[in-house]
């Protein structure tokens, strides 16, 4: 039996797919100036990010092409493989039949250089010499690190304080890769020297090194800004994914029941299921779209969809999207990558439309099925990519249940090797199952501001 | 241009290449046992390794099948890409042209499991339930836990105490895959307890971890030993490495002038050389063979050619290799896998035979090439790597030097994710360069028993 399907790289496509040409009009809500209440131009973002990428955000082109120096840079690890997990069927004794797409091959181990790459090569393109970004426990900065390291551009990673000091292993995967990454709050800015003016010992937030990043890059000429998730065009480069696998399907002779992945700003999903939502969106395909999120972080199946800000300070314009409120601060969980207190707009209009649904799962259940998915294939996954893990387990089980044949599809966005101290927690017994914080968030939606 | 040739699973191959086939006669001595100064029969091991690999371990037969149920265990990550090195080539601005194998894409992170799935399984057929082994940084254990899992085994790894406690995230990966993990040296065993009486807060060494494992699989019918380098039967398993890079060099229409790889015990190196040596052994190609090992640790280029123990407390039977004495304990470099006072029987007699060399690196100039292909190729290498493409590098731009455009061909045996810490020592100028022991290596060459 094949257990790979491996795609040449003569086959790396060409394009990324657009979602936005094909969901019905007036499902796409612009992004508002908070104090006007009127749609933002992409003027606006134009000190921050080159207008090669405010012109994707605002595309409704169906396909943009993969400039060739991407594609290049992109061979490194792609295509990846497409894994059918004949292991973890067997186990599950489920008549489904249970792929993945493996995204933790890439340099930094996860899906997210398949936007540092186009973003780093578009701002050298516009002349830019540097990139300054932030990073919480060191996946975006470290796939950033990559890409500029690749383009021969200067990078400054504004890491918060905490991670920065008690996680060393990423911070050196960037500096490996030559990025200057900095402890924040840092005394470089204004954001970051207010707040060690109030706390010297400050230990910092993924708010703040929000802040001083993008204050960096304001503030200087040369320099721009970077997002690893949320905004259109960071979904729009994740499709390579799912262009590769609607190729890699084909192959292999079949085609998704059921596309399931894991949600924090949506990017990784987004980028496996949209070229999937495409043949539903056309009403070509009977399609199940299946997220899964931290129930410490339930934006979608607890959030508003409402008009918020997407970050904690009120810095940025006004998006409607699912929101648990700007200012919510979830619990600590181990998936990092998934304490996002919003949803990318695109995925909440495909939640609110009905096309998807979201799934919440508590932190020790993910890791019980991120450990059966790990004893069976080998693969030991970070605990984001655990929460699809556990969705795709549920889905098989209820195949069992049923005698479905169903093909089920997710998205192993990336390994744990950075992560295995979550996993001693979970083997020692000291991993905490946070509760739903019901009362914090019901404090943060109240503070979402009033609009339309 | 190709970056990546990728072989499809239905040509995995389903041979192993034993090289003993093609030696000159009478170039491969056996191992003797110490008390008689004669060859030691297939017997002499049969209380801690299986039949079936023993005679492996002995065979003359050219080609050993890989059975179906190891092939399948392959196929979670085999075959392995074959990477052209051409942003490093461009790097150095060489002609040559380099391509490297890289065998970090298994879930342990290295060749490693290449022949602890085939150990593994040939237990399991002879009725084993268990499997003792030792670890030292966790590399080779962490291979068994993989491969015991995969076959229903239990696994019992003794962990040096000193690694036990300071490199806790090699550790937990054994137990992800269900291995029983303990801090050698333990009070389960004799050995263990010895040292524990002399010293109750022992620190562990490699050697008395081999004794513990060794002794409780002696001393339990149910449970086996397994060895992760040096004996003919590893090396072996490790051709499949060299079998498939034949067939996708075969697709890239090219073939190696130079073989690179680093030597600890020699089975990565092996795995990748062989099947090309076999054309050298012929007489059929001109080939370069390069093999890479510490200054700290310079077997090859240092040692002694004659008979010695395979282990520290002199319980194996000799094997005539070459050897720093076995006693010899190198100086503490971050590329713990090379840390072997002797080398594999079969590579030793290659280089006696004139078919190979080996060349010494310093720890700082590996690193120096390791964070060079980092950056060109994304990739971040184990330190035991480095050597490998420390080497490369330099054949490379001898090849700038004289304007040939040689193919150069290394193996990259693993990713260096759970060696963060010594680049950051590297990176924050904290790396020590170890002078070469003279002495010390005097000392302990000094007791190598003198035979035949």
């Amino acid at each position: 039996m094949t257990v790979k399907t491996l795609l040449s790289e003569d086959r790396l496509p060409t394009r990324w797919y657009n979602i936005v040409a094909d969901m019905p009009e007036g499902s796409l809500k612009p992004p508002l100036d908070p104090a006007t209440g009127e749609p933002v131009g992409p003027d606006a973002l134009a000190s921050i990010f080159p207008m090669s990428i405010i012109m994707q955000e605002v595309s409704g082109e169906r396909h943009i092409d993969i400039p060739d120096e991407v594609r290049e840079v992109y061979k490194l690890w792609r295509p990846t493989p497409l894994i059918r997990a004949m292991r973890l069927e067997k186990e599950l004794d489920t008549p489904a039949q249970i792929f993945f797409k493996y995204e933790g091959v890439s340099p930094a181990g996860s899906h997210k250089p398949n936007t540092s790459v186009p973003q780093a090569f578009y701002n050298r393109e516009a002349g830019i010499k540097r990139i300054a970004t932030e990073t919480g426990a060191g996946q975006w900065g470290s796939a950033m690190a990559l890409a500029t390291q690749m383009f021969g551009l200067e990078c400054t990673v504004y890491m918060v304080r905490i991670s920065y000091d008690q996680k060393p292993y990423r911070r050196s995967m960037m500096q490996v890769w030559g990025a200057d990454v900095l402890a924040s709050p840092t005394d470089r800015t204004n954001s970051g020297r207010a707040i060690l003016e109030q706390d010297p010992e400050s230990l910092g937030s993924l708010g703040i090194a929000i802040s001083e990043a993008s204050e960096d890059a304001a503030t200087h000429d040369d320099c721009n800004y970077s997002l690893g998730s949320v905004l259109n065009h960071v979904l729009m480069h994740q499709t390579v994914i799912g262009e590769e696998c609607r190729l890699q399907m084909e192959m292999a002779g079949v085609y998704p029941d059921v596309v399931i992945g894991c949600i924090g700003g949506g990017s990784n999903y987004a980028g496996l299921a949209f070229p999937f939502m495409r043949d539903k969106l056309a009403g070509s395909r009977e399609i199940e779209f299946i997220a899964a999120e931290p129930a410490a972080c339930p934006t979608v199946t607890k959030g508003s969809y409402t008009y918020d800000y997407g970050d904690t300070l009120c810095s940025t314009p006004l998006f409607m999207m699912h929101t648990l409120g700007h200012d919510f601060i979830p619990p600590g969980i181990h998936a990092g990558g998934l304490r996002y207190h919003a949803m990318a707009p695109l995925i909440s209009a495909l939640v609110d439309l009905g096309h998807m649904r979201a799934v919440a799962y508590g932190q020790t259940e993910i890791f019980d099925a991120g450990i059966m998915f790990a004893r069976a294939e080998g693969i030991i996954p970070a605990p984001e990519s655990c929460h699809a893990i556990k969705a795709a387990i549920d889905a098989a089980v209820e195949c069992r249940d049923r005698g479905e044949g169903k093909i089920i599809l997710f998205n192993l966005s990336g390994h744990g090797h950075f992560d295995m101290s979550a996993y001693d927690q979970y083997l020692s017994g000291n991993l905490s199952d946070y509760a739903y914080p019901e009362e914090k968030i019901k404090e943060s939606m109240s503070r979402i501001p009033k609009m339309g």
